[in-house]
């Protein structure tokens, strides 16, 4: 059956928001399955590789946008498969950084290309400057939130 | 503690789009729960009120990106809630069509609007250019997927 103009939701910027975010995040898991990571767990290891000396739970929830919990599942996973470790903050005893341990980074490292390549096939229609205008657009969206 | 830059993620499209399109589907489901829907269901229901004579639930599948079980659960919701019924197709009655109740329409046309604000909202840093920008970007991404 051909899929038929909708016109309530084909040019709705949410639905085709949810549609193109399902779209990369589906490829994306697709590629980071070699390396035993899906996209949240990615991101997660990703933060933690790029902040010093590592970066809060709390920190990781308001920059991911999830809840606290679902954040303290996901760093469990990842410790459990010794690609990050939680570490008192050297600022604040009473916080616990999760840091990435030499393993992680390096997973992290080529996950990071996989997932690259899967974003590129994704996003396949789009010329680089529809990209990086993409990419600004959205940017000014999230900015929203905080 | 203050969000710092992240390299890794920051410039991702992939990331942005999640972000964006988490944030988008918290204010509609915000928006949609006084009229006791959330966002997948609203869609469903939306495309059942678009279609002539309703959409077969593979059809659904295929447009919202869900999988095929998802889609069930989501008519049993609205089936019994009487927004909408299965019928025969009356080309092919092997196929079951979800039509849209009077009363489905009724509740489409005053979630549409509360959805409309929502998305509004969560859009406000764009002016009217960028969001047409934006739309059309969009649809050229999810048009790779089909």
């Amino acid at each position: 059956m051909e899929v038929v103009m909708h016109q309530h939701l084909s040019g709705d910027v949410g639905f085709l928001l949810s549609r193109a975010s399902g779209l990369v995040v589906r490829a994306t898991n697709a590629a980071l399955a070699e390396h035993g990571l899906r996209v949240r767990q990615y991101s997660v290891l990703a933060l933690a590789c790029d902040t010093e000396p590592g970066v809060s739970q709390r920190e990781l929830a308001t920059v991911l946008g999830l809840d606290p919990s679902q954040v303290v599942l996901l760093v469990d996973e990842l410790a459990a498969a010794g690609l990050v470790e939680r570490r008192p903050s050297p600022t604040d005893r009473r916080t616990k950084l999760v840091v990435a341990t030499d393993r992680g980074r390096d997973v992290q490292e080529r996950a990071a290309r996989a997932a690259a390549d899967a974003l590129a096939g994704a996003l396949s229609r789009l010329d680089p400057d529809q990209c990086d205008l993409l990419r600004s657009l959205l940017t000014q969206v999230v900015a929203t939130s905080r």
